[in-house]
């Protein structure tokens, strides 16, 4: 059967802490150990550190990066996706996730949100990790409700209740 | 001289009202007014009534929809780009806007306002027009401090501001 | 009513000829001469030949460029659209075309020639710009037969042809 | 040290024969055993024969489709990118390649081959295969020589070529 692919999404190197890389480190292992395929934007911060936790532990990582060059991509991604399309990237890394897992995160990460709430598929976020994807929290994007935005404590929590919801459908 | 090109975002048919309507209307007027170039997303809603605003007072309109296929705009679109790129046209949508005039929406608007501001483009939001757009009036969106989003009260107001914003660049 | 979209292809800088930039310039004349909007990709060569010509005979004139900074369109497009996905944006030009006119061109023609033609939009080529795309003057891309490639001597006789057969449609 | 990403292109369900779906299985096989990840456009005909072919010799697949919806692609893409771009996704496919094996196809196939060779990506086309890809081999696409396109007789000796060419740069 199919294996399931769980996007991770969060800060690039600028606004990432080693709060957030511990978190995402973790998701990472998490994800691997559920025998899900990690997906990622490919690049540094919590991308990264979402890669490293996966590659370690065994899973299967890919990484869909803004660039024409597969060499952008950090060195912890099996598969490079390179889009040559910029930042709407954001839009093919919804598309390629059957659930999406948040980890702080900007502007860059409330797209992807948007995104992921547009084509309705589940998605929680680390209430610890602050940033921007955390003000959503328990919350719908907007009127439509098509998917409510959850809170959770920890990674372990985030991959049990993204892997629940998506069997779910 | 290159005329310039603004975006008007907002709630497509579904989630439109009348007042919302209006505002977009008259937005639509004022950016003809300015001898400026109004881009949409071609669709209904506020990206409709914008357009026939400007249509009606002589300017020149063009809509970006997501399908593949021109028939799918509204009929006051000039120009008719039909991206095939679904829900990513929003970034698309960002990259052609001088500015941004956000008038309520959803979490499709509010994807196309993170876009706007990762592109660091000038953005208003009408504040009184509710929707997800108005929760980051007078903000910014992440921690890069990229555009600060500007509320204000009227579509005069709105095109008069992005017109400073634009010229003091 | 909606006016008719022309997209006219072929050469950029590199590779255009004062021969081809005639063509492509008097191909301009004719398109705003029908009351039609010129699209091309927006920047040197062919491109801006044909939108210097159908500017300088009052035209409306679209340029859809790869970059993600509109300043990098030549100086006659009315309206650019800086797509930011590179060369995919030749599919966007074709999807934007109600015809399409090819001007000599290498591989970046073809392949816009190949978009349109998948996508059933009539092709005409000047049989006498060399280049890829008069490789295909008066032929079926490929098994399935969606579209003749149809050669012509003239800019007049090739705008002529395309609008026989779009209201033909 | 990161796999190569070899792309196989032709024609889909529509024009394929159970020849070409045999070049294609073998092919699969041979990239499967080269310990190279399979890239393909994740649908049917010449797409689904690799892709079975890589997944039977251990494999791994990455299936890049049209669609939205993952579930559009063949039961044999280990990771499926619902690129939701439509037939952009041809370019896509080029950008993930490091190189390229061409078996059959039509104007898809075509465009797939252009935009490898703007991308400058090495390309060979098994020349038994008939279609559209088999009239540019052992020629350039045009003026700029960016790749010569190499015809092989065999699926073996295409993945050697590519091979040997990916490790020439």
């Amino acid at each position: 059967m199919k294996k399931f692919q769980i996007l991770v999404i969060g800060n690039n190197d600028n606004g990432c802490t080693p709060e957030l890389e511990k978190i995402a480190y973790e998701t990472g292992i998490e994800i691997a150990k559920s025998n899900s395929i990690l997906i990622t934007g490919g690049l540094g911060g919590v991308m990264k550190a979402a890669s490293k936790g996966a590659k370690e532990s065994g899973g299967l990582t890919v990484g869909i990066i803004p660039q024409n060059d597969m060499s952008e991509a950090n060195e912890f991604c099996d598969v490079v996706i390179p889009s040559g399309i910029g930042l709407m990237r954001d839009f093919l890394n919804a598309l390629s996730a059957d659930g999406v897992i948040a980890i702080g995160g900007g502007a860059g990460t409330l797209s992807e949100i948007c995104a992921a709430y547009m084509y309705s598929k589940p998605i929680v976020v680390l209430k610890n990790s602050g940033g921007t994807s955390t003000k959503f929290a328990d919350q719908y994007l907007d009127h439509r409700k098509n998917v409510k935005i959850v809170g959770v404590e920890t990674p372990k929590e985030a991959v049990e209740l993204i892997f629940k919801e998506i069997k779910s459908r």
